[in-house]
């Protein structure tokens, strides 16, 4: 049985909260919010969790076996780096950290330490992720060509952070997961319409080592909600709608056509038959956990380990470089070869 | 009555023939194609009209008055600057030109000869297009803060002209007729992933001297079609799905609220209530012909005359030239003031 | 302030005792459920209130004021009727009971005593059925041609009640809701296709004074959940469509127009435009309870009240009856006039 | 070669001229109509063809092999009977004769002298009907539990017949296709809303003799327009939804659960992926203009041959019987066993 203890009940602490009660081999046994009013709907919620407002005091109590971070972004690194260097293992919410080398030094202490550093990237918990990733590694797709994402709706403005930060993370999380090829380069642009405000519309173009091509299309000011990705592959296409409550994974057997005549004028393609797949409705969440408290009892890296949210802050950072030059490219450094 | 003589008889030109006939005030008397079964084709279907694999001949008959240009792309430079020396006025399909400054020799050449240069950008003759337009125009929109386009389908690989030569100028147009301010930079990327084929996926983003943005997401490799495009505005927003067969066109009482407290963590906004207008159902094209008919016998501009086709090109020229280095912008030169 | 006490807290019970808490006016204080479980479950969420296993010793309880009956169909009736005879007000889950006679029972005992008896048709509460309630009570809708309801999903299948009382249920009360003419017969036809299991698909056409006529589809085996309602009125046509997030009432400006000329082969029609209005998006039962509440400090009548669920059981057995008989149509006494 | 006589130019006649020119090995030789602006338009477009007002003397030209009968309903049988006694094949518009007696004689006089009697039922020729009888066929579907068919919209309101024989026919006739088991009896209703129009809404229900049901739905006065039918299977459901460009034909792997335990209170389900298979594209007309002339060369019958459209016309007499009486239910003869 793993110890929990979650720094922030705010917004996202809550749920993490619950699941760590779901995930089966865990127990929640400290919350650590500054706000007293936090503490109290803690403590409410969870009569047998002890709560305290000094959140140092909870990473370095030694009843604590691993801690959650739900706080504010800027306090990601601080927090982390602490729970990692009082050999706690750490769930950190996505963002990883607010800059590149925060979360490389994030991911060298946890390294060094042998401890389990991982990031809340929920959506590739999610049942038709899942099932994007598997029909990728099992080579039906092929190659990725393409991956194209829309990610807009009305409403969810934030003075804090801007739309990248907020809504793109998403996509690079999944992106990280299910591509084999790596980014090299990025290329954005953002606008802001309301004063005071930062961005709250966003594109951006990430270009792959292979030829492959990614693009994301983030919107705080749309009227209405679109969560929609297609992904072109050699073999199959995919589209991913994430606001149907069934079929949300649609896979088309369609294409361009292989042996196409270079003579003629137009290129054939393939129009085969389309299905949706049985999608897993387990909770992301509580999968999260799981793969969490497994990490920790086997020693094993989770899928998305310290280094998948490093290189999303390092997208994020480069797509926010970029967009202040109105779309010039920023090169990505590839990982070295181990 | 005007006489109208087409040249070429392929894809799009029979299409023009029907469309004159149906416009009222003007007769189709030739139609000029260099391939002879095209020649056949027009006179079964047209039993009166004259026919010749001349172009220039039909372009210099006395017996024409307008002629409209239907060949492929890199010949409507030569043909509609012989036009117009031959004193016809010109309807010339889009692209305009391929090349910017062969695209502002032929409205030199209009304006010192008086006559009347037109684009075939059909889209901005649609029922939708127009009462977006009407929409902007009264003000009801309030600022356009942005457009953001997506125009994907499967199998239409061109190998003469890439996607953005092909997708993207239909939104161009559109652009052209309703934004209020002007473009100031374009960033863009493009790939391609066939061999021997040239680029069939684009994502162009427009920069505006007021702040606004647009976006277009062009692709000829999507596994289902797509023609969805958001506007923004400042009071209203829009979205214009021209794949719905009813309710092209629906507006949303929707945006950020006024008087949003700058202390508040979110932004508050406004839900409002979504109208679907009735939108004509009249044929573009024909419009559009009886829109060149009136400009010839008034002497006043299309909508779509020869200073917006010449944008159109500047527009498609700055984003390929931007697709080659991976997003970097190039400035577009604003209007001088008259 | 309100005491109530409900009576069975198995699946519905439990969002009731939620939404006392959330009505403002009113407090929880006795739950009864011959299951233990049950009752300790109701101990756990609500620690000040009491439990009981009797549900007869908490309708004499005078610590309540009103008793809400979640308890099976068979058990309305004689659990209602001790309430009203112990001086309670009533809340009793729909249908309100399994037989016409027993409806009626209620309805008289309540009135005796001047008591408030009300149904939990809780759709009828909801933000589009008031909205749509208000087109046709303000005019705007014109007369209602039609009612024409489709409510079928895949997986509810219920072993003692069929899906005539379990769906259909919904319908004749929204319909009982928004109709001003009388209905005067209904014909309906059902299938069962498992083995031991009550029939789990119906089509049921009622007939009105008017000529106006309404006709529900409500099925258990369907292959996706379909939950779409559409009204002909003479001046204005509606769906509503509650599968949907937003937009879920659609208005539209269409019909037959008029002074068509008899002597065309086809009657002409009315295309003008659609809107979808703000729907109110607060939770119905909230929206109930406050009804119950109000019209107990008042002394007035619920709009779902005793004679409206007397209604709604008249037509619920003799839908029962003509599915009995193919068809065969069973006439519905009027109401007489005070 | 057959050589084709088409008996009425109005609405349909053209369609049929134009397909019998596309089937291959037929020839159209002459169009009549007793309309002479019809027989311009036929001698217009078929300059080859021969045009005449007489009916009577085109059936009984010696040129003709075949009579195609596109008049209206109440002269297909004396037409049809007329040309089957001058010896030649016959290809009806639906419905095939406006009363059950009628298209009995048609059925007897074509068996009689053994000539090709078949209906204009176009819709099975579809390559989604085609589709859908290929996966009943093949057992893939199991057995039919119901058909549920809705097919609405606004404005084909006609003076000369109702909702019933204009719509429904069209589900009739898919129904006899696709049905391996009897209808036994049908209850109907009807209303109609406009003065001096026929019934413009309708609900009919179809028992069959294993306990399947059909039901349609058809509505001249809807806000939309629906062509949406679902069909349950024992081991499969399907979604045909004929306003889709693309995936008109979706296959559920649903349904109840095989071994669902009586004991539990709900049957359990099956949830499984579904799949949108290819369907074919070819003119439905032009398929069934091939299966006229494959039967007339080879002696065989056509799927939608005389027997076939009798019991749609029945179906249809039926059907309005029923409404005429509120849907008491009109039982159907079962067909001799042979």
């Amino acid at each position: 049985m793993i110890n929990v203890g979650i720094a922030g009940y705010g917004y996202w602490g809550p749920n993490l909260a619950r699941a760590v009660g779901e995930a089966g081999n865990a127990r929640l046994v400290m919350v650590a919010d500054r706000d007293e009013n936090a503490c109290a709907r803690a403590a409410q919620r969870h009569p047998t969790v002890r709560t305290t407002r000094d959140i140092g005091a909870m990473i370095d109590d030694p009843a604590v076996d691993a801690v959650m971070i739900a706080t504010p972004v800027s306090t990601h690194f601080p927090l982390a780096l602490a729970a990692l260097r009082a050999g706690k293992h750490v769930l950190v919410e996505k963002p990883m950290a607010d800059r590149p080398d925060h979360a490389a030094t994030l991911v060298d202490e946890a390294a060094r330490r042998k401890l389990v550093l991982m990031v809340d990237h929920t959506f590739v918990y999610t049942g038709a992720v899942q099932k994007i990733a598997e029909i990728v590694e099992t080579g039906q797709l092929g190659d990725i060509y393409y991956y194209d994402s829309t990610r807009v709706n009305l409403g969810l403005f934030q003075r804090d952070v801007n739309v990248i930060w907020d809504l793109a993370v998403h996509d690079f999380a999944i992106m990280d997961r299910i591509f084999v090829s790596q980014p090299v380069a990025i290329s954005a642009g953002a606008a802001g319409f309301l004063d005071g405000s930062p961005e709250n519309m966003a594109h951006l173009s990430v270009y792959y080592d292979d030829g492959a091509m990614a693009h994301l299309n983030v919107n705080w000011l749309a009227p209405v909600k679109i969560r929609q990705t297609l992904i072109g592959g050699s073999r199959l296409m995919v589209i991913y709608d994430d606001m149907q409550t069934s079929e949300k994974v649609k896979i088309y057997d369609r294409g361009a056509a292989n042996g196409a005549d270079p003579y003629e004028r137009m290129v054939s393609y393939r129009l085969g038959e389309m299905r949706a797949p049985v999608i897993s409705t387990k909770e992301a969440l509580v999968t999260e956990m799981q793969e969490f408290m497994r990490c920790i009892e086997t020693g094993t890296r989770p899928i998305t380990d310290g280094e998948s949210g490093l290189r999303v802050v390092e997208l994020l950072a480069a797509g926010a470089r970029s967009c202040a030059m109105r779309g010039r490219p920023v090169e990505l450094a590839l990982p070295k070869v181990a």
